[in-house]
């Protein structure tokens, strides 16, 4: 593949730091060098450092990235998304804009519901053509690796189906995906009333098979009265756990139901959306290492101002993480940008503890820290050029595209 | 120029309808032809209908277009917006983002007096050429005509300085912009406990040396606490209204302090911002014909969240409008779809609605409605090409660049 060296960037953006996830202030150092360099060989950084030093070493086959008035940072990982779905919910949007609840169109029929109608009646190679569409949006947004969870499937069918299409998704596009076992989304129709038969059929159908094809890392469930409460909730993730899944885990979104303490209690790596969880949560997440999982683009999206306590968790010393919850019903947007927006405008982080969040500690969050999330010697060379002279840029022009280039392993995907 | 056409876009949204500002239910009523076409003849709209009609009297010269599965629009009509500062204020939005308020920072000297200090310092050439750069981002968000203000100079050089810079913007880039002066914007620091003084300044020596130099068609005021008051603001726009100008009003943003109802009172075309606006100042607005001018994002950036009533208004017959506020301080984004987005979101408006008031109730508070804002015979061939099938898309899939490409006068910018 030969050598690329990055040269006379505004800033590298490098997150060097600590072999783990960065919690409390660590959370605002980010390993900035003005005017850095960076050599990448065969995919892989070689050596970070001022542009001089980089220039020094310069091979004669390298191909020389002069990023001059820009910012180069890692790429981004989002380490909480639904990329793979049938339709669109454009039609709930506009309900939304005239004044509906996102429970009152649930009611209806619409919600998780609608979507796992039309991804069910989906072949397996339009789930695909969607998706894979939907993987340039994220490119777009500076994405290079991210989380992919199933869930509108609801049957073992059906979901094995999804979790194929996400390593599809892995073959057939620069991105890395992770794929997330997230059979415990919703109730499927066809078990009405009967959530216990569900669970069974996740616990000795489901799971087993997911397991067996190797089609996932993680195990996550959707905490929440009217979906599987805190007893589903032990049953489903103790087998997963069990069957060699990790865990993830939907807490806290719309009531608190306790949901942080017991992803903590289940040893969960995460424990997401949290925009209920309160002091007791967030005590149980720190003392059991699990990492919280913000989504203030959907808070955003459906109309709420409720959104998690960030600025608490963060002084708490949890390290922290955002992604964007990409998904057609709450929250439709692939951009962390707009994500890094949300969070210093709504939550009161600041730019460096967002910057961390979606680089290094969301790295973390989905067993990578050691691979992706930095700029460090060793690392793959995953990384985004922006069309800005200083990061914090990113989320203080919003809605505007500032993503200059993007670059997974060494080689240029945008 | 010879002749373009554009053919089976999924939807050609042409928001045809009565030739004045569009009020109450006709703000949803787009005029969308499914598959629809256009032919455009030197920069003119020559004829809209289906793909069938256009391609029956294709000129054997044209430039065809063919818009297969995207959405086709009006440019977007930008009509509040500061495009033209000296540096930027990120630094701002990073204290902001640790907790300080917008009124504590102004009083630490930052706020609009730091981008006066910086504007001021800057030369001509260089606001221009940083005006330039912004007005790229506009473009690449869909934008094809927009307001300008100054009022960063607050002295007759440095006000004069910021309109020439917005004139040479029209002469330089393919954006039209409508100039505005708004020397009313702040207090200088050297009138600091002069307000009465800087009035008379403002009508005795700015107000008529912008008019003799042709400089801007509207001027507008800061009608708030410790800016102008209503005494203040009677007394400037009445003398720019006697000197030639049409009047634009910055109203009830921070405090309700009848704003609304002196706009009305006034003549101003439009009241902007109307954060605190209730029933009185709609009724007033309602009986005056002035368009309201709803700047969500600044609400969004400032991390408030009370936005202004936009329900009520259009319920109340107003032909209401939206606009970015794009300014270093309180709203950076220059991105109408964003815009539409935080509408739906958080102030119920219908995607309809939206799109109508950034296009053509947009052109019409600029005095353009009868040349730009839909897509009709004998209009200017401004348009925009988006990557969605769905016109609502704009605003669903929000943080995400959907602008395929940009035509003014027919003629491809982007």
């Amino acid at each position: 593949m030969g050598s690329v060296a990055v040269l006379h960037s505004a800033q590298l953006m490098t997150l060097a730091g600590p072999a783990r996830p960065r919690s409390g202030a660590e959370m605002r150092e980010l390993g900035i060098i003005s005017g850095g360099g960076m050599l990448v060989r065969d995919g892989v950084i070689e050596q970070v450092g001022s542009s001089e030093e980089i220039e020094r070493n310069l091979p004669n086959d390298a191909d020389v990235l002069e990023a001059r008035g820009r910012v180069v940072l890692p790429g981004f990982v989002d380490a909480h998304a639904h990329p793979v779905f049938g339709g669109d919910r454009v039609e709930e949007f506009e309900m939304r804009a005239r004044g509906a609840t996102y429970e009152e169109i649930a009611a209806q029929g619409g919600g998780i519901r609608s979507t796992v109608r039309k991804t069910r009646a989906a072949s397996e190679e339009e789930l695909l053509a969607l998706a894979q569409k939907r993987a340039e949006w994220f490119l777009r947004c500076g994405t290079t690796t991210m989380e992919a969870k199933s869930g509108y499937g609801l049957s073992l069918e059906e979901e094995l189906k999804m979790l194929r299409v996400i390593r599809r998704l892995n073959e057939t596009t620069p991105i890395e995906f992770v794929a997330t076992f997230l059979g415990a989304h919703a109730l499927p129709e066809e078990y009405e009333d009967r959530p216990n038969e569900y669970a069974d059929c996740l616990v000795e159908e489901m799971l087993p098979e997911v397991v067996r094809q190797e089609l996932a890392e993680y195990c996550d469930i959707f905490c929440e009265h009217g979906y599987f409460d805190a007893v589903s909730t032990r049953r489903v993730l103790s087998a997963a756990r069990a069957a060699g899944l990790q865990l993830r885990m939907h807490a806290d979104q719309l009531t608190n139901s306790g949901g942080a303490a017991l992803a903590a209690e289940l040893g969960a790596v995460t424990a997401d959306h949290l925009e209920q969880t309160e002091e007791e949560g967030i005590a149980a997440m720190k003392a059991a290492g699990v990492q919280p999982v913000l989504l203030p683009a959907s808070v955003y999206s459906l109309g709420k101002t409720r959104y998690p306590m960030a600025r608490d968790m963060i002084d708490a010393g949890l390290a922290a993480v955002l992604a964007t919850d990409f998904n057609p019903g709450s929250s439709p947007t692939p951009s962390l940008p707009m994500v890094m927006s949300l969070a210093c405008t709504q939550m009161k982080m600041t730019p460096a503890e967002c910057l961390t969040s979606i680089t290094v500690n969301a790295a973390y969050s989905l067993g990578r820290g050691g691979r992706i999330g930095s700029l460090e010697v060793g690392k793959r060379a995953d990384f985004v050029v922006c069309d800005c002279e200083d990061y914090r840029e990113l989320a203080y022009w919003f809605g505007l595209p500032l993503i200059h280039s993007v670059y997974i392993r060494g080689r240029r995907e945008l």
